[in-house]
């Protein structure tokens, strides 16, 4: 008998869970899932035979071995930064180690080690990165292997809602960790164009944005996410001209959050400690310039001139020329700001979420230049069971079965950017509704 | 006899060495002079009597303690982040310790023992920080002991170029480490105005500008310095209204100087590692959106329209638009950036310096209210013997000596905010020719 640990019950759990549990019984299987909430583990296995809900205390080094040792595979939807805990707990237990995160140094240190033991430790197998990776890799190695040149490769993703949920003048809600939200794109993001490399900083981000359509739920803002030169080696396409990989927001989100940005409202840098009774209004005029007299919606006009009523409308709906008290007088900017947006961004029980990724292709061919337009839509069924949850969790479960089954049979520390990983877990996606369409247009 | 021993013979020891050496032989005192490098301190010492110049290694912590246990007092012209590893020799050692730097965390964290050492720790006794801590308290010290109420207080300082060396487009050279002129202003500004908090991020603060002028070498543009709130606890302000500590430049630089900003050459958050033959042209280009066929002049006007004829002409002076190889190609957009600028803005032999500080104070007194504008202006000799070096170097060296003849007899960690310490030093920086002018305003 096999035994899977998942650590972590959250919502981006909910598919994963669901899909491990279904394949539990019929594969001889026991899944624990172990959460720092015993209770939430419980909530999400109900009373599901083949299974264990169980509480973890990560600083409890003598518990925590004791439940990794029990188990061949363990899957991480811890935050990030604690994947490297339970990594060293793996090498060190012999065990297979799956997460939807980045690939960090501190695993990259593991590198060797985790050879020589023949584990598999796969990351970045989400949505993304994860999903990205695997349906771009699939385009890239077909057209590689029909001796075509791969020129261009601009790929987004986005978490948005669904057109039918888009019911407040912003279209958006927080469908996934609002603190990665609030701090989305900072630092320098890098790409690039034609064989120029270009280089875009955090506060001119949400002005240098590119428009992005899909045929079924319309138009969306992209702007460039993070350090996507790194992807060269990655997918194989070192000397490739072009290659960004962006980030996708309805329409005119992105002016409107440009505001937070230029105002300071982002920063995470430093700590306020601000009056009890402080309200949003003062909030927002403290990082305004000083007048006497002039109110605090002209200075923001006169301050961002590019501010029009649509812009207006969006941030006096959010309430932050209120003179209500803040939701929390210390933290960062950022921090206090995420406090008001998680006030009017959250979701409803019924409201809708929904992935949207669209890869870009420019291919060389014998018969001419070939524009390949990849897309996946993919909605949520409600607040519980979120396209994002789907899409994050589904490709970690079906990875990890696939790897007990015998069918992927990889090991070291990997990507699932080779089609012995891809190919069998996009298969199986599609049969769960994670569908690319695929669009070719030739240019003689 | 007394031994100083001064650790840093850069720049801006020049005048704390010569001050120190005058006053060495009269009062039957001893100085040792330690840098890394033993030739440049044996330069500076010529061939004093009284005196000896030595290597020194930091990491070496027996030849650091051997120095450090034959002194009395240490003065640390290190960067500032070496200073708590000879705050803590000295400290161990029993020996007072005196920077122009801010004081640190490290420091405080010492001061308990400090104090039952009976030593003195004094830090922020140079320029900025230093002569603007001094001179600002003198007056705010007169004032409140006359019964008078200060509601404004500004304060601002520039280390600029004296107007006869202004010989550039920028008006402005390199008078003082470089790389924290580039990083100047990184973070988030904050200050008080009329009550009103005011948070400023960097991407905005060349932006919000103020004028301030002197009668003698006119205009100047004013942008916040970092966190002024901390000083309204230091200087015994802490109900005032306002309070902003700010930068000079001259009139003119900081718009230009925000063209860097906006692109993100400032940026020193990561490391570039551009090919080997990259040129200037092409460095710019890098930060500027991809266009098949405009020229970096144009797009450069395109993404930021307030760059004018005259910002242009500055940054062709530079020759950031030519197709010249960077003088380095490895390092973070800030550091190459600096390299660019240490070819132009260099100080020539005979170029002078100048430092300008202004406090400007509104007091509420029975007869009403009262403008004070109290200002500096210290113009430097030449390249080595700058007004920097002079305004940072010699409030160190008198309040060494002051301390030495038991003139001032504070202990503890301290800053030179108490009458006991900055009545002397202000009194001989008077002598020196370092003089605040002070012009009264009254409005009923």
């Amino acid at each position: 008998m096999q035994t899977i640990l998942i650590i972590g019950a959250g919502k981006s759990s909910t598919y994963l869970i669901e899909y491990l549990l279904h394949h539990a019984s019929e594969k001889n299987r026991f899944v624990i899932l172990a959460d720092v909430s015993k209770e939430i583990a419980e909530k999400k296995l109900k009373s599901q035979k083949n299974a264990l809900a169980t509480d973890i205390d990560l600083n409890d080094i003598q518990s925590r071995k004791r439940l990794i040792e029990k188990s061949d595979l363990v899957i991480s939807m811890l935050p990030a930064f604690l994947h490297p805990i339970v990594a060293q707990d793996c090498l060190d237990l012999g065990k297979h180690f799956f997460t939807a995160s980045y690939e960090s140094d501190a695993l990259r240190k593991m590198k060797e080690a985790i050879e020589s033991k023949g584990l598999l430790f796969l990351n970045e197998c989400g949505l993304d990165p994860g999903v990205d990776h695997m349906s771009a890799k699939q385009i890239i190695d077909r057209e590689k292997a029909s001796g075509n040149e791969i020129i261009s490769f601009k790929s987004y993703t986005g978490g948005v809602l669904a057109p039918e949920s888009e019911n407040n003048p912003w279209k958006y809600k927080f469908t996934w960790n609002p603190r990665n939200v609030v701090l989305a794109g900072q630092g320098m993001s890098r790409y690039i164009q034609n064989g120029d490399l270009k280089y875009i900083p955090y506060h001119m981000l949400f002005k240098r944005l590119e428009k992005i359509s899909f045929q079924d739920v319309g138009e969306f803002d992209a702007y460039a996410n993070r350090d996507s030169l790194i992807y060269r080696a990655i997918y194989g396409l070192e000397n490739i001209p072009t290659l960004l990989r962006g980030t996708l927001r309805r329409s005119g989100f992105c002016q409107s959050w440009d505001v937070f940005v230029q105002l300071g409202l982002t920063d995470d840098t430093f700590e306020m400690d601000l009056p009890k009774k402080f309200t949003k209004r003062e909030f927002l005029n403290a990082f305004l310039p000083y007048h006497r007299t002039k109110s605090v919606e002209l200075k923001l006009q006169e301050l961002l001139p590019w501010v029009n009523e649509t812009i207006m409308e969006k941030i006096k709906w959010l309430e932050l020329f209120d003179k209500k008290d803040l939701p929390k007088t210390k933290g960062s900017p950022a921090s206090i700001l995420q406090a008001i947006l998680e006030e009017k961004w959250k979701l409803n029980p019924e409201d809708k979420d929904m992935i949207v990724m669209q890869h870009l292709f420019e291919v060389n061919t014998p018969k001419g230049l070939k524009k390949i337009t990849s897309s996946l839509v993919c909605k949520g069924e409600n607040q519980e069971f979120t396209a994002m949850a789907k899409t994050v969790g589904l490709p970690l479960a079906i990875a990890a079965d696939m790897f007990l089954v015998g069918k992927i049979k990889e090991k070291g520390l990997k990507l699932p950017v080779m089609p012995a990983i891809y190919e069998p877990i996009l298969s199986l996606l599609e049969n769960e509704g994670i569908i690319f369409k695929e669009v070719v247009e030739w240019i003689n």
